[in-house]
């Protein structure tokens, strides 16, 4: 016999094994997962698996279904702070009349400790065993992510102007390459270059950025291509289109992240599927600003890299990757007209193994294979909103909610059991979350009935 | 002091009150709601209203929003048996090789208790406190809404094909209207007339209905302009758009709830408005199925009632109106390009008292006025996922999850108390679940990786 750490035995396992549409569907019962030293060690049938292997401990999951954890490839965590601040207004005016200034005002070391405790505390009991960032004081994300053992990949921002966490660009950088020196011994977290957006970036930075990328080999993570406004601006100063223009400056490769991409054209369809560029696709986000819709069918058919984010909290306004990947089925079916787009299988793709390819980190998570570092997720099946059970894979993605999501390893360390976070205490997150909402602001009732 | 059964004490309300934009989006803070013999008899601040009221039993609702029940407009109830058992394919394909021969194999007495019992647990425990059905065996469908203590318009369900409910439409109406005749004490339960489609029923039986409904001040439940093919279908056999057939047929007025009505004409949508027909939403059913997307921004400027529906597990795959609400309000601004149409109030509203209306039933549920039956649902937003909270309405809307939903109340009964459900024993309705679910079919698992 061979020890082991743990042995999952979960009623299905869905493995997203690989980026062929056939195999990535693939769903099977009464399999076993074995975990040692934080890597997957072994799946297969359970008789195989306990015939093999001893393990420390057995976690039986009688009408559960296995997942690769899921990957959030776009977030500004701590912004669960601005949550439902401002709602029901265009990109613009939101950013400009309400987030910029509120942020301006309240953002601090401590206002992100605790708002990236609160995200990571949302999306562990939602399934999310990985994010990817973007936002200031990356440094205290990177913490608070290694404290609750949640995996990150944090943004090294660079927008052009002055806050509380940095003057200009080249702070900016500087302080992003500093929090990314840091983190060079760290299993959970690493860093990524963060260009805020084409419109807040000048040529002279996202030159060095391109650069710098090649250099340390990191990824690049950033909103393109959000609005018809970004284009249209860009079109005007620059004479050419936000991609058009990211390209000129090198940054148009697999390194790239692109954080929306509504409003593309066939030829740019192609760019991004030629050049490897992963579409970081935050479907909620979009519908909700009205920043136009992502044609993720026509980018997956042209063999683009799909992810998905779920965007920050006030503009979504919750960090829940199981209704992402749902509206990103769903929307994908009802924007290109083919019930059949974004099919289940490749929804559950784009939300793990798409997302660490989208973060560079598919050789490491994003599928439950052998070799690959124990992110994994359990959901309970047997729950009224999903149940009976024909199809689990087709369950997890249009008929599951986050509660449903019982237990997850992160590296092999179990970090949410029953519902409940083994690294996190909840309450004194939730509390603290509750005295920011206090010191920000409380809503204003209206006069009595 | 006056006397009552219960007060409730939450710290924000959301009384819906009025068809009124601006009054429909009031929030109040500490304020109470009184329930007497099964209505609300008082809504008002804390203070004045425990000066004046004495109650049997006073429940504290700490970071609690209370909200009418939601009114899902729109399910056929008893197809949870059916949920995930054909996805990712168009309606046509969908309803003729998949879910009318699975029905034709499946459906009786047994299987509409049993998926009806579980439609219910997983409603009751999302909010919805009244749902509009429409299938087969109404009776049962009514029974067992009445032993759940569930409020529920059933459908007098009329197809011009044999089923193991009826032969033909002369006896789908006559079973139809002696399941009303049974049902004229009921508090709970009343029916409507039914007809499936206009591509499924005659204009014989059409207008038999409307001089029926007519006669017996009776609302009408059907899906009208679902796809795009139902409609050149109907302009290729009949010479006209589905929506003017039933127009020339009497149906179209304001006792219609026109379900899906996607591809709609700027003309029909003002024929609509100016009749006052209610339109049924059912915005993931129709993503799902790319049937279409509705002009819910235009009808609702043109100043027609919208309702907001499920549609049934095997096309959803659930029964969450607190997700179908957010979907609505994300969908509205996307297909508008308006990121302030159907806005946090004007989609509650849809999700309540537009509900309401679409099924006749305005004067007696939807809002939480003085008078009404006390049909009202307490949703705790001190979870992860929505916290803190800036504006109550907004994270109901945007930022909630239905397992949020703490304690129901319907017609004064509590049937929902903590999560769970008073008058149904969950695990027996989960268990006859599981029991079709393996009749019907288990899920086939791949072979081995």
């Amino acid at each position: 016999m061979k020890n082991a750490d743990t042995i999952l035995l979960p009623r299905w396992l869905i493995p997203v094994a690989d980026n062929d549409a056939d195999s990535c569907g693939a769903v099977f019962e009464d399999h076993a997962l074995v975990i040692r030293q934080g890597r997957i060690a072994d799946v297969g049938p359970r008789s195989t698996v306990t015939a093999e292997w001893e393990a420390v401990e057995s976690v039986t999951l009688e009408d559960h279904v296995l997942i690769p954890g899921l990957v959030n490839a776009h977030t500004h965590a701590a912004m669960t702070l601005l949550r439902g601040y401002a709602d029901d207004m265009p990109l613009m005016e939101w950013l400009s009349e309400h987030i910029w200034p509120a942020e301006a005002r309240w953002v601090s070391r401590e206002f992100v400790a605790a708002g990236t405790e609160l995200a990571i505390l949302e999306m562990l009991r939602g399934g999310t065993t990985c994010f990817q960032d973007m936002y200031f004081f990356p440094d205290m994300v990177a913490a608070r992510a290694e404290a609750a053992g949640m995996r990150a990949v944090v943004g090294m921002i660079v927008i052009e102007f002055p806050t509380v966490w940095a003057k200009d660009a080249g702070e900016y950088l500087e302080k992003g390459l500093e929090t990314r020196d840091a983190l060079r011994h760290s299993t959970l977290v690493s860093a990524a270059f963060a260009p805020h957006a084409p419109y807040t970036v000048n040529d002279k930075a996202l030159e060095k950025i391109a650069m710098l990328a090649e250099e340390l080999d990191c990824q690049v993570h950033m909103h393109v291509h959000e609005t018809e406004h970004e284009i249209s601006e860009s079109s005007a100063r620059f004479g050419m289109r936000p991609l058009e223009r990211l390209d000129r400056l090198g940054l148009v490769s697999h390194r790239l992240g692109a954080v929306h991409m509504t409003h593309l054209l066939d030829a740019e369809i192609e760019t991004v599927a030629s050049r490897g560029v992963s579409v970081i696709h935050c479907p909620q986000s979009n519908l909700k600003l009205a920043s136009g819709m992502c044609r993720v069918h026509d980018l997956i058919t042209a063999g683009a890299n799909v992810a998905i984010g779920t965007d920050g909290a006030s503009s979504n306004n919750d960090l829940d990757m199981m209704a992402e990947m749902q509206t990103a089925s769903l929307l994908a079916k009802g924007v290109s007209g083919d019930p059949s787009a974004l099919d289940a299988a490749n929804s559950l793709y784009a939300a793990t193994l798409g997302g660490a390819r989208a973060l560079g980190l598919e050789e490491q998570i994003g599928s439950l294979e052998t070799g690959k570092l124990a992110d994994v997720v359990a959901i309970d099946l047997a729950d009224a909103c999903s149940w009976p059970v024909y199809h689990p894979l087709s369950q997890v993605v249009y008929g599951c909610a986050a509660r449903q999501v019982s237990d997850a390893w992160i590296g092999g360390r179990r970090v949410l059991e029953n519902g409940r976070p083994t690294q996190l205490d909840s309450s004194r997150v939730m509390s603290d979350a509750r005295q920011w909402g206090l010191k920000i602001g409380a809503p204003s009732p209206s006069s009595d009935p």
